[in-house]
């Protein structure tokens, strides 16, 4: 045969974002690699640029961000290092965004309203992105919205993890906070073989985060409560549900939840005295400004490099959650 | 300027596929014309033909066909109409899918499986639709599947109409039959004013429609109870529900839903004496043998013939729902 | 370099939808490995669910189907195994169509008619399919709709190897039932150095396997004709074809055809006394009841099997015809 | 309504490349206007340059061309005037090929082999043609190769006119000059209801047009011959044709074809003996060193005009073929 | 004709988001008309959301925002205001983009860059953008980026106009402030008939906005210098420039640019002795704390207005600039 | 895991147009390896066939061609090597283009024009190239018109290597030949250090390669002059800059250019006393009458070599310039 034949190789790489720069050393960690440095910069006008310090060429390069505010900031930039890893000859390039951006402008409420969440995965296919991986979307309908691979994770074994150690299954009740929840909680309580109540609250949907009613649909007089959600922003639907569950005679009330996205004022609010315990995991970075006496944080980069590294040696990612989703 | 200046026009054309041709005719008589005859044939060997009997060429085109049973059939023979008027030169070419084909599969509940709603959208992109107009999304994030505009009608201001007169809200409490179509029954008992009840019941997720556990979260007790949901298959779900409703002492139990897929043995099912009443819209064809003494049918016709109207004509088709969704 | 570095692996995987699984059995034996699982399902209402037993991750799959009747099911359902395979992150993806579905609608004979050929090339596409192998497509041209490589295989030298044993070339005409095959039966002649003659005969073009006059061109009086086409649906133009020649003084027929579609009532029709014999492939499922006593059936496992090996192991193609086509 | 407000207009404009203006400038004048002039120029090294000489904002643009020898310079050309009409904000763009250029090279006939002729078709798409009209293609399925709408003409009621005053239907055989130009020769032959005949030869598919052995297949001694192809290019066919039907009996030899290439040596073939009379349109430049004394040229322009008219006009097309095909 | 047929009709409809909304509402005054009122909206955690407040179906959308820090949030509102006017049948949609985001970022200068400015383009395209319009391009290449009509406007017209007035061309030299801007210069020297001189500085590749040196090519001395450029950003380059000018023996030093971007601390530096004044369009917001002393604003609003006119209008843009560029 | 696995393999492969055989089999020289053959022909009406002589299924394809004239010839065979390569399963594609054609239209510099450069770059990712490769594009921007990555060579330090060792920097001035070519110029005043000069000229933007005026901006007067560019095609620019270099005093003038277009009268004009030298690389073919005493050719192929074989085996490009650009 004409021409010049060689072993295949492939090489692994991890980028990261300037968001949370942590995470992904916590993941190369665990790897037992580094993360390759960035070159990144924002310009005076606001314009950020990104070079990868070393070539990437025919690279698997797995590029990390974590989508706290400003979230506009951090997805142009990790478009940018997508665009550049493109151009740059990488052979595969995955997102890796463990906080879904936009998950929530999922579909047009009303008419006239954007679909941001696909917008947003067109952004990243425009920009050369091959595969995704995220944790927890808020909507499994966003795997959808990508033309390619999703590696979706769950936290769940994470979080189940902390709580099979601390509560006790027999006077435990599974909540979840308003009605757009209640599949997740519907996993929980299976997991947890604990029963389920449901706080039913109406939101005005021309107005943000204003909740009006809070009935609870279920028993929770007596019980300890583990308020489940995929995220908490400014927590004022976590706080009145657990108002509305200790005013109903619970008598405990532990928050479970994987991003701690924490927008003002979720640290005043979750300091309420209705809640006992706040647990998360580090999917967004969590400054000392947004921590506090009862939050407890559960390290995700363990599962990250769990999947990263099944994806790059073509294992199961699945089988990382038998059982759990 | 060099050339030839005329006025232009725009003209409205309906075809149909054969699954439910009268769905079709009635909105082209709402609207006040014919629906434009298509010449359909299936050869020997299974492969579906379509060609349209006049030139479509320069038209806005609607192209209905409502997807029932054998639904591969009616979804190749909707996307043949489609290559066909693309390749006639129609100016626009709307799919109006009433029940959208694949609802239920719109992501991975487990790796390796597909996304089939996704796939429905991209295959209606690929034959060359602009626009999909459908009823009653079992996710709204389907709207999110598809590469355009989406219009997304709601057959709830027709089924209202017929409960606002017939019931009676002081009894009244909507039910959900499951947990994953919470949000349905939470948006009838915001416009009923009427309680919410949920029946909490676990599938196996490796067995279609067995249901094992029924739970019922919230009080039914001495009341009429409204069960909702967008669509009924087998009818399994529904009629254990409304076991159940009678069961905890519900003194009556009506069922509304927009489409009535009604596999065997639905009307088995659903004649059972739990259930008082079955409302449905005719968005899928509903022939004798899937008629039974207590189905209610309302007619969809008016609804798409007005969106239609309004869509051709660029007025608004949100506003037809204004308080409503 | 900064990361981890692994030496490249690939892995050939098999999977088949249901229309003909033996035939992926087969192939799969031929290869010596067996057909990966796949868990698939028709709902009640028709919608078809596929879900692979396995991890199919960086793989090189096949996704085998026979179109056979109801085709349209089959051809729904690789379309959502490729759906499938792709979110699974399959690192390749070849359809395996041994009979290309839609193939006779390659053209638009009239104005206002689809290309359905190229409408599936797209929908394989959209769905995520790499590449392509067929054999024998109706028109050689339907190569060029697809945007990507397609492999086209041809049936002749299993055929011919039958042939060359059995019939005289001395006494051997080769005929083309009609004039849109001729072509075919020009490369047949070729290769066994016998004469041609053509059926020479009209369709009407708005009614579908009506045929209305038979002339032949060319001498077939005291000859064994040896009647060839890609394939063989209903039977119509091949037993008319056949009566054709034994009237006109042929003294044996013989037919040969790459597909066996055999659409009711083609059994009755080939078990014509004008028909001495049918060879066909069985690159579509063949039941008992498409069997008779006339009826040989030569296998096309060995022929695909050393093709997905060849594209496997980046070998030659094309070799494998040299001198065929 | 928020906005401004005015009534719709269309204007179609048409021009042209440097190839064959005469044809351009016969439609315009058909439709009653002329052709917008372009400013086209080729470089000192090659590279090709065109540019509007008025605003085609808005319009309607056909882009003519006729792909004559050196067919990759007019090709260029007109993809760049398709790009700047792109570019100029045109509303829609119609490649006008009379000729559609490599539609010879439409499927693999061997391994490693392009398809030109889709290549050709994604480059008109990439440059931003939105439609194609073209004249008796090479092959029907290149209307599948566009993915959009094709326009395509048949030359034949042009044809047919002329010879239907001047030949006797009692004496005349329609001839195909080879094998796979059999279907044109049978449309043909139905619409001047005479008999057919086709001459049998093969050519060395490593070696091009080298004609080895010449068969005839059906009567044509003391017929007057009628030999139909869709074009002539070195004439080899055709001569080789007519040679071998006067060989056998024939008294008289017509040709008619579409698209006059006329590679050299044609004018000295087609100028044989053995030929009578060579018919065909003006869809090539014809230029005096092509022309010769048996040679009649119809003109294509009135069919093109009328044609862009009704595509313009949203009237059929398909029905100005009406019984032709 | 089956259907219904109506006259068409087209409106425009000018919509914006928060940056620069001012220059919206001027260009809407000039054109006659109103912006049609969005209602936009920041999340807590950075997420943008917008929504029209009218219906824009069928509607020939412009969507202005000016892209001033912090660019990727109104980048990002832009995105997903395109993305509603998509999903919300808009009929065209034009994105104007005074100052094109990421205009500097057009090549790779280095291995492992991204070439940003493509990446918006993309973007664009992605969300659903029909067409662009941006006055003074950074390089006139970006044009090319995108897959569609761009309207690459200049505002060298109204710059021109005012300093016709203020400046004598017998003492005038047009400068250019670095190499990479000579061209501008030249277009500037070739209007006012005036002499040119460059700046010849160097910049550290590795280093944003670090001049080192600073010989001037060209005569300067008892000159009036006119230093023209696209954007003042920081204004580094600009002072140094005009410093050198003074050292050389300038009498006076004029400042022409398009873009205001005035990052600090160019306020500062502008104000400097050495520069006289500074002309600037108000492309994008200049707020009081970025207007000083020298500064001369000139309207950009009847320029974009009268674009927009004429695209929605189907008159030429091209014709604006007779002579100009 | 089931299916067939084996290691991986990689295999290098060039082939060539016809355009500058020569280049090709001495790039493969310096690789250790041979071109691979194409079967290459011109068909009688100038259509273009190309066909691999062995498989290149898997292989990691170089395609090679120069774009001298006549240059829409070579593009076109070009894009047809592609396509083959797409279809014969080619595991990824180079096109390699040391000149890119059409690199001068690379904007729109009036109204109505085309963006060619931006074309070839879609029909190269139409006809199925996976990247590109070239040298000295005439405007870096170039990259950002393909969708994928460029790998971007300079000729410089293969020109510099040739200076260094033969001209003296005290004496010499570096000097663009016009404004749009001052970058480069800088570039290798950069490098040499030495002073800059710039020819400042205009052209008549409706006529090409017509130069009105010539004034020279910087000090020539007893210096050797460099007068570089990265092309000389007519040499128009060249001669007369030469020219006006001598007439202020030059006392040498060396021409130094990447691509040698020598378009006539190039050889003419370039063999004028005013000019001491000419060197250039063979990107594109120089036969002899192209070469003239003056002349020296340095060769590129080494260039070429190693950045095929870093792109092959995953090794850094942009190293090979650290420092040049």
């Amino acid at each position: 045969m004409t021409g010049i034949i060689t072993s295949g190789e492939k090489r692994l790489v991890i980028v990261t974002g300037r968001a949370h720069p942590q995470l992904a050393e916590d993941v190369a960690h665990e790897l037992g690699t580094q993360v390759l440095e960035t070159e990144s910069r924002t310009f005076a006008n606001g314009e950020i640029y990104a070079r990868f310090g070393e070539s990437i060429r025919g690279a698997d390069v797995f590029i990390m961000q974590s989508h706290c505010n400003p979230i506009n900031e951090w997805l142009m930039e990790q478009l940018i290092m997508v665009d550049a890893a493109k151009r740059a000859s990488a052979k595969r390039i995955t997102v890796v965004a463990p906080f879904y951006p936009y998950a929530r402008q999922d579909k047009k409420g009303r008419g006239r309203e954007p679909i941001s969440a696909r917008l947003v995965a067109d952004m990243y296919k425009a920009a050369g992105a091959d595969r995704i991986m995220s944790i927890d979307l808020h909507a499994a309908q966003i795997q959808g919205f990508f033309d390619g691979p999703v590696d979706h994770l769950f936290a769940m074994p994470v979080l189940l993890k902390h709580f099979k150690e601390k509560l006790d299954p027999e006077t435990l009740t599974v909540v979840s906070p308003d009605m757009g929840r209640v599949r997740v909680a519907d996993v929980w309580s299976d997991h947890l073989e604990s029963p389920l109540a449901i706080i039913h609250k109406r939101r005005d949907p021309a107005v943000a985060n204003e909740v009006t009613v809070h009935d609870i649909v279920g028993n929770v007089e007596g019980r300890v409560c583990l308020l489940v959600d995929d995220l908490i922003d400014t927590g004022g639907t976590i706080v009145k549900a657990a108002e509305a569950l200790k005013a109903n005679g619970a008598i405990g009330v532990v928050v479970a939840a994987t991003h701690a996205v924490f927008s003002p004022p979720a640290v005043e609010r979750l300091s309420s005295d209705a809640i006992d315990e706040v647990v998360v995991t580090d999917t967004l970075p969590l400054p000392p400004e947004k921590r506090f006496e009862k939050l407890t944080i559960l390290p995700i980069a363990p599962l990250i490099a769990r999947a990263v590294n099944n994806v790059f040696k073509d294992d199961s990612v699945t089988s990382m959650f038998d059982g759990a989703a």
